[in-house]
């Protein structure tokens, strides 16, 4: 079965040459775009669709996401951003709230943030695991992470959990765990490996013995990168070719040369910088020195619980002055390079046909509209799984 | 016809004393709250409806909003973000699309506009006129928001247009227009009047002209006050007793003396800061001063596209330090106040039946939550008008 879709507004496919086309039409064949070019030359195909002039841009790749969890920190939130006390245990409420969660309640939280981010337009989603901090936890964050994405990542290494006993553990015991039996237990679920590489984390010869560990067992690599302190993360993720250093928040012209001179990504988060009041990446350095930059939502209920690469589009554009040309290509090519996909995140011949249909005539919108939800049908390998009633 | 409705979970009231209730229960009669209590106590009703864990609160009351206009201005916003030059017309190329629109054309996008805030849980809408600015196109602006909302603004005092010949006309000359043969005109289809008092557009004399003339006609006043620099107008809207002044972006102490000791509403339009990449007006002053601060969207095409007020709620905690409660307050009683309407904003005995349901646990997820779609239900006049389909 082919399908012959008419774009007749404007067409963002995000491929190389970054332009837009009017009066384009697509055809997808298994799932697949197998042609794209000017309506008048469209080949015949079995069913017809007119998306009208709807603005149409490639499905959004959220590369990072944390969406295996339990439990609500809406207090913390609220007291932080009043300025008020809150006797509160940060990430390690998450984690105990998911300890104790079921599968099946992993798995429902798990499928309330997919759906949400699908009716949203993102049609790939990395998820990590890290809120389990056991063997067993994290490899059943993993588990049940696989059900919803090909793109799971082990991140045992994001903060030295408590002991039997009650009292942090150990950094360097913690990180023999992670970079050996947690890791065995968790790589047959897991397509990468992460590491929370920042003082008071994990520092860079930890954060190494776990990313080395992880490449050995056939892990592809990724970081959180520099996002509070100017330290050794994004380093560690070029030496060690990551496919993305994320954050990358307080960066030195070192840390920016090495990134410019790598394969490695520069995936900003600015939902997090939002939500934790902090300053935001300095994306324009990053450009302009030709480092890859993408966009992600960080979804994760301490830091950044928004669900909207939208909302990161419109925030990368007010904050961190991207064009919105550049914005929306963070949030699509780029973050699918960030996850070394090359058949995501574009409208290319040969790519997944994942689209999202936009109730606006240009993707600018997506700026333009900040905080309004613009999108209308959402197409992933070329099925609608999404249609916004009016 | 009465209903019973069970609100298990966090209900919002956004009554006198701001506080939250759990275990509630309401009783509709007649489109209006006719009891509130606790569950316990609930009296018997012909319909049930039990709302479960999720948080229920007032409608929005968005009280500044610019939708009877024709034209997109991406473009322009566009270059603004990316620093480009741009040479179009601003305010005016939206006033030469409006004139060219027929009606029909004006209320669609009108519909389609206040469409978008019901689906976002805005249960009352403002509408100003100001993109006709002749004594026709103005009035057949406010017929047209008056198909939509009985909150219609007349705002001929916008900006001096271009005459007849295309050069700026004389801004004394279309002061008289305005507070003269277009007012009468425009009087009969509007509630209130409002007047851009800014340099540039209409200094404090003629501002008085246009409110006086006006409120003599009957209408209520609000004033454009403050936006761009410390400039007369919140001391004249305070003066004149105006319901709201509207931006206060820029204020002296004597303008927030002025505005604690009296009626007159500051209201904030965070979405136009955002948009226009300015410094967000300081709202911590203001309400420590006692004064009355509301929230709107500002939605129009230059300035601030946005139709979401959970967008504008997040930007006040975010960058204005409200906290949650008082973000939601401003922008559901404290919006009503600044219409001088006591019977919507507020879950209250006697109140409209106007109720958000949220897609969450607590209110304060509009903020925690940025940019992600969390309005499930809508209720106005205890009717159902928006259910999301999951
Ligand atoms: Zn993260
Ligand atoms: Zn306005």
């Amino acid at each position: 079965m082919s399908l012959l879709i008419d774009c007749i507004g404007e067409l963002f496919t995000a491929d190389e040459d970054g332009s837009v086309h009017y009066d384009a039409a697509l055809v997808v064949e298994d799932g697949r775009i197998a042609w794209i070019g000017h309506r008048l030359n469209r080949p015949a195909a079995d069913d017809y669709l007119d998306l009208g002039y709807k603005a149409v841009i490639p499905g959004f790749v959220d590369s990072h996401a944390h969406l295996v969890f339990d439990g609500d920190r809406a207090g913390e939130f609220d007291a932080r951003m009043s300025g008020e006390p809150y006797d509160g245990g940060g990430i390690r409420t998450t984690v105990t709230a998911t300890r104790r969660a079921d599968d099946e309640r992993l798995r429902q939280n798990c499928a309330r943030l997919t759906a949400e981010m699908l009716r949203q337009g993102t049609t790939t989603v990395e998820i990590k695991s890290g809120y389990g901090l056991t063997v067993e936890d994290e490899a059943r964050s993993l588990r049940i992470a696989r059900e919803f994405t090909r793109e799971t990542t082990y991140l045992g290494a994001h903060t030295v959990p408590a002991g039997a006993d009650g009292t942090v553990m150990d950094a360097d015991e913690y990180t023999a765990l992670a970079a050996g039996p947690m890791l065995d237990a968790c790589a047959p679920y897991a397509k990468w490996a992460d590491v929370f590489c920042e003082r008071g984390a994990f520092d860079a010869d930890q954060a190494r013995a776990v990313l080395t560990a992880s490449a050995n067992a056939g892990l592809g690599l990724r970081v959180h990168a520099n996002q509070l302190t100017a330290g050794p993360g994004v380093r560690l993720a070029v030496e060690l070719g990551a496919a993305s250093a994320d954050h990358c928040t307080h960066l030195t012209d070192a840390d920016i040369d090495a990134l410019a001179n790598s394969s490695t990504v520069a995936t900003l988060l600015p939902g997090a910088e939002f939500s934790t009041r902090s300053p935001y990446p300095d994306a324009r350095r990053l450009l302009d020195a030709g480092v890859r930059v993408a966009l992600a939502t960080d979804c994760n209920p301490g830091s950044s619980y928004t669900s909207s690469m939208a909302f990161c589009i419109a925030l990368a554009v007010r904050e961190m002055h991207l064009t919105p040309a550049e914005a929306l290509e963070a949030a699509t090519a780029a973050g699918a390079d960030a996850l070394r996909r090359r058949d995501i995140g574009r409208i290319t011949v040969g790519a997944r046909a994942d689209l999202a249909v936009l109730d606006a005539p240009s993707f600018v919108h997506l700026a333009y509209r900040p905080g309004t939800p613009l999108i209308e049908t959402v197409f992933r390998g070329g099925a609608v799984v999404h249609a916004a009633t009016p």
